[in-house]
């Protein structure tokens, strides 16, 4: 706790007027419901394969087909059907498949399931400074969940992206009108939401989910010390907020 | 063409600053692929049902999913094998609903094939005024098929929506910091492109485009006359827009 309360000397003495959150696993649980989703799969198919063995077949096709279907529920149902047919050289019933794609339905239908603190931090942030939602993923789907969550008011802006890169940041800030100097970004991810905000000199903060998927994650010590601050919560993040403009 | 030439009163006498291009079907030919992929769809299972009857059972599902799923590729690719499952009674064969899925991706990854005078349009437009993608759909797929159209270049802004609604259009009007009277939208489908345009007061103009979507039709009839301009093709617009402007 002392040891990720040092101030962060590169990022003292700003003036943040934007604050960016990342949305899933930051405001909300989701990979519980991706976590879930994987193990119900893997029993459906549990007659053909080890367990283990399926889902890491599973994933290894959904890191494959980032790049044909981008990020999000309806890409991920199409890696399911695609590895039970895979895995059972194409034995798979129409029934079983069916129950895949009520699987996906009931993940895109999931309650939104706030974790701690966020929608204190939300408001509380939003009545001090400009707050957007800066979410990776697919764009309807995104969406939906802001308005189930009930936060949706409480952002200035709502900016659903492909990718979160350096560019993308730089342009979300370009359409707000916002020098990265003056952006904070709060996310549980250091690849998407404090690496590349950290590259473009905002200040990030990073707030550890358990249980990351692990095409996300990236060793914290290959990040210079020093260029983003470490949550235990984000509800720690007024106050973290709040020094580094001491 | 003299009928389609009248001058439109209620729009005369603007000054545009932003002009508004919709993609699919616009600016590209989009509705071919759909049309193609259900035809294949319907020969793939044609041992089971009459293809006519097949189709329509696609669209149908189609259009119970739109709520489900949004519009984009990755849901209609959902909506087919949830067809071929629910048209063969779960009897449907594991390598069957693999080329489904191969299908689906080869949707995702067609060529883009411009409209006829979309690209000089699009050019001639951009060294006047602000110009913007506006687009509905699957932020991933819009996303890499303007990258593949080549024409990213030109726009100053892109905004991939999930609906095309006033609400949504004021929204965007808002962020680009143009008011609606100083707004021009071109695009295929009146229910889209033409109606919510019209309604928060920006200058509409229709290039229809053959064999649209039964689901994005309206009957032209239930529009007030006079609210927007119909053009025979794209590349008339240049000169209809500087004729609202006189």
């Amino acid at each position: 706790m002392i040891e990720t309360r040092r101030p962060i000397i590169s990022l003292m003495g700003r003036r943040i007027t934007l604050v960016g959150f990342d949305a899933d696993d930051t405001l909300w649980h989701n990979m519980p419901i991706f976590r879930n989703a994987h193990e119900r799969f893997a029993e459906m198919l549990s007659e053909y394969h080890d367990e283990d063995w399926i889902i890491s077949r599973l994933d290894q096709t959904e890191i494959v087909n980032l790049e044909t279907y981008g990020y999000g529920i309806k890409g991920f149902a199409l890696s399911m059907i695609e590895t039970a047919i895979d895995l059972t050289e194409g034995r798979i019933t129409g029934d079983k498949i069916r129950r895949i794609i009520d699987l996906s339905r009931e993940m895109l239908a999931a309650p939104v399931d706030l974790i701690e603190g966020a929608e204190d931090t939300v408001r509380e942030l939003g009545e001090q400074y400009e707050i957007a939602l800066i979410t990776k993923g697919d764009l309807f789907d995104q969406e939906a969940k802001l308005a189930r969550s009930g936060l949706g008011d409480h952002f200035d802006h709502v900016h659903v992206v492909s990718s979160k890169d350096p560019a993308t940041y730089g342009e979300v800030l370009g359409r707000i009108g916002v020098e990265p100097s003056g952006f904070a970004m709060v996310g549980d991810s250091l690849r998407s939401d404090v690496i590349p905000v950290a590259e473009i000199g905002g200040a990030a903060f990073h707030v550890p989910c358990e249980g990351a998927w692990s095409h996300e994650q990236v060793e914290p010590n290959t990040i210079p010390v020093g260029t983003y601050v470490e949550l235990s919560t984000i509800a720690e993040l007024p106050y973290r907020l709040s020094e580094v403009q001491g």
